[in-house]
């Protein structure tokens, strides 16, 4: 079978024939219907320090299938699976839980000690066929697309922000970087109660889909952020809720000023190095909560999400900007620094 | 002044003249913009058990001002008031908390141990002019208009429904009985995150309203109810979310069987007499969550609402059906016989 | 191997020879170091309507060995087991959860769609060597004790109706019922900072246990409950929570007085039949929160109780009144009726 | 009547003859019975930096009176007050809040946007009389001595930080520093259901209080912190809680490591300057959250600590080592320097 492969520490990917895999007892082999490109993957292509940083921790061996955001039809199951059968539509989460540990046995499966990453520590899915474990398999529902479900990871994300953020009704939003995530977020946080939602990037391309969403916008390169701030949150002093997309340690100098007292900021993106923090100003006396995320609740997150896209509450494909064969992999991969939202592979 | 009063045991109310109102140290005159008709009201109207029950419980003295859900335009203040001013637009708390017992310093002000309730207690506000304790003074921000603000006690009710039931993204909610409140809360659902909103009714006129939010909408008087819950909800086994607001004693024979394991019901009707349940079966092994809401949180559930106005994001005015001056009075409480979403009065 | 025995749906058990089991791919046997006495295990004696009820929901099938709260050391393992190997030191999980329901997936695997029960719906653990499947195994740390262990998952009942009432520091409980789960109940509030903690019952022997415990002890048949609530809650209105583990369905009748406006009630007793509730003075204008539960949350109610236990900071084995060998069984049965805490079987 | 005074940006206080005062409409007079030493109070004794810093945010104006952890007798009401009465056994609150912003309306009283603070923005307690305004004063229960209600601001600090921790059952917390602050926060941790609590200081005297609490200590500057919590939280991977009360920069080098997955940070310690922060691995991939408190949740800290200090739960005035005159104020303050818990005044 066809599949693209990362075969050691170069730039960009191989298109190559591999052998066609056969699930082990807890495992699922399925036919790949759609899959999408995540940052990550971007960063392997490259083979920059995040995806050095990043295959370190969670051991990657050349070489090995890239991809871990997608959705397929189940082909054949190992002989313990007992969740799936052939001919079901599926989509996969990318963390790998024990099962066993502290983590997973108090619902936080998804920072799980011993995790495994999909298409990092064992084979990914931009391929033909793919395996996975039985036990990062959700089923999809019969009202939810391939490509739908392809993004169910990516989405989860934005989702599993929103969780932690602890949206309330009537909230106003601060979501800086509008990548596909962030404007994953902003479909979530408009669906689930926020008043308003402004979003904040420096590429007009991007803020033009934001605002399609129903964001206030504002490119941070030529205008004021903190007087916009200002007009939709005079009598609450600031935002209530801060989702940092960016991974850009710049953003970190004035986050706090856009904040309410009182107010929650959930870091998404990754800087490099070390931010400065200024405790006593920033978190005591404001009584600030910054928490991070790392993947998606499992399952928690995967049927919040799911049930809205279900029910049509959520239009996540509003993100999905290009889409490519498998074999357009250098052509998919050279779009993204032109300009894209999400990137879809399609049978 | 021109007033709507409640002189006596007997039915209907008197459109009269009566002394317009001077505040005292901690109150605030204001004219009224817009009112609307509640429940309690009607009860009061017609003078039934409800209305003695509750005129016993909360302290009657005849003759009273009657009416409870208003907004206006402030005309003077006393002299301890610090926090309005002339010509400042508000709207009003029923609740009148005491701020001072443990209720009331535990966050729970809308169920004060010393309650006292506007237009009950008082008198109220279905008259040209009236007075308010500045502590149920709500602001009224410039995008609300005065109808939005006479509706806020109303959707204020949803609202602390939707809080109450911990709505989660994506959840499907049963909502029984589509009056205001029922109608409201259909609203306060699909813009907070429901995937799916079951509304149920035995009103053909009410269920056009609420189809007309987004709700799929169930005759339990000619449909099968059980059918159409297990239709949307058959992977997780019923609703995640009850809110009751038929206040019928009958709904409470099947209540439990639409429910999911873990889920929560919200009760905000008022059933007279008792219903009977079982514990073991509807509660215990079902891992049930039963609330009881009276009121709204003050001053969070108002804050929330009124946020979600003011950015556009739920339009509450859909309820109002009816349009009346204050000495339509008469005609205004006819035509709830006659079929009505919100009725408002206006200036 | 020496097992106790259901035979039929005769009153009694049967103390007999049964072949000593091998575990299937997915299960752990082990050697039963020490079981405890449960009100299902009483009801499965005399074999009444509420062991009818139980039997007939989860499927019983005679013959079949009975007992499910229980201590061990793993003998042998399923090959597909990882958890655990030979030697280990377990405790059990009563609810068999098929993992893949929604309820398993979103948080909630002890109530699961498809669950079987420990002891019920398969063998238990009255007997020198049991299977179980490795999804309920619960590692023993070396601080826990084996006749602690054997009580975790009563215990666990414990801490899940302390965690359902969402105990704040410095409440005040009422636990009506001073059984074994009672005693629990009343040591799990007073570890995770109740300030004071009432207990009913009518039986004085129980009484005096709750007290050395250090609750606050009303006789129900002799003393006035309500005034001793009142003499604790008078500035709250109320006790904050209320535990319910008598299933006496008289004790409805006033239930409600006892508790402060927005207070919580977990029901853990099963009343047979229904109860009358008065929906709008006892839950709506109360603002009340009834709640459920059943079993323990998996694994976050255990991993806490553990964690309490392995520390020293809570002495559950002060609940137990006496120990009994297996052979000793009609005896063990027998004092339940003559008054005890918890009976345990040891080795 | 005598007061202790500063009175300008020198070092040092003066303890002199100043007016007695009479209260405003809607101020309390009371005469002070205890009153206890806090780390701003020595801040501005010695007029540091700190002290400057705080002083200019909430626009100190000399000369003041200092103090605002105490306790007193109600002698004379202004005219509006209507919640205490002459002969009143009170505590005050030092935030003082204007009850009309966001945050006053919305649970967060004790952050408000236009706080001003008791003994810094206004005259203070550490004086024979002293005024509060009514909206800052909690009525002392009869149990409560006035040495016990004087420490109820800082104890509330420490239940602040537990509250805001969300501390679970069987959790393992870190205590960083054992100051006054941190010795209650020991006490309050370990009297709501915390397993353990480790507590770090680099004053053996300090961790000799911290160990008859019932903490593990550990003296950083000689033992291998990593190591202990490495023996206390191996399957966990680190403790559940961190309450930071040392305000040193120096601790947030190895702060996260000590940290579980998903873990709960809470900062009370004010550290000078910045700190770097590593957003990706401490944060993101840790799953952590961070939260920064300012004072006590008004009032429901209050009611937690004071009835926990009513049923005699917990044994606060443990951490009192010396208590002196208001005419000993030098002696007092030198006493910081040689070693101290909490230090009171004592009429």
């Amino acid at each position: 079978m066809k599949a693209i492969v990362k075969t050691g520490e170069n730039k960009g990917f191989s298109f190559m024939d591999v052998e066609r895999p056969r699930p082990k007892p807890n495992e699922v082999l399925f036919e790949v219907e759609a899959a999408a490109i995540c940052g990550t993957d971007i960063h392997y292509y490259h083979w920059n320090q995040s995806a050095k940083d990043f295959a370190s921790k969670f051991n990657v061996k050349f070489p090995f299938i890239v991809g871990h955001e997608c959705s397929g039809t189940v082909v054949e199951t190992g002989s313990n699976v007992t969740s799936v059968k052939a001919g079901d539509r599926i989509s996969l989460e990318t963390h790998i839980p024990c099962g066993l540990c502290f983590q997973c046995q108090n619902g936080n499966a998804h920072n799980c000690m011993r995790m495994d990453i999909y298409g990092t520590s064992c084979n990914g899915c931009f391929a033909e066929f793919a395996l996975a474990p039985e036990s990062v398999v959700f089923k999809l529902s019969s009202n939810v697309s391939f490509e739908e479900g392809a993004l169910f990871e990516p989405a989860g994300v934005a989702m599993h922000s929103v969780e932690r953020a602890q949206l309330e009704p009537g909230d106003t939003a601060l979501v800086l970087g509008c990548g596909a995530i962030g404007l994953l977020s902003i479909m979530t946080l408009l669906t689930c109660g926020a008043a308003r939602v402004i979003a904040v990037d420096v590429d007009d391309y991007r803020l033009e889909l934001a605002k399609k969403l129903g964001a206030v916008t504002v490119n941070s390169a030529k205008e004021d952020l903190a007087s916009v701030v200002k007009q939709y949150t005079s009598r609450r002093g600031g935002v209530d809720v801060i989702l940092e997309m960016t991974g850009n340690t710049k953003v970190y100098e004035n986050l706090f000023d856009y904040l309410r007292l009182e107010g929650r900021i959930v870091t998404v993106g990754h800087p490099g190095g070390t931010v400065p923090v200024n405790i006593t100003q920033n978190i005591n006396l404001k009584g600030a909560n910054i928490k991070g995320i790392f993947g998606r609740r499992i399952w928690e997150t995967w049927w919040k999400l799911s049930s809205l896209v279900d029910a049509g509450r959520i239009k996540i494909l509003d993100v999905v900007t290009h889409r490519f064969k498998f074999e357009q992999v250098n052509e998919a991969f050279e779009q993204v620094n032109k300009g894209a939202g999400k990137i879809l592979f399609i049978k």
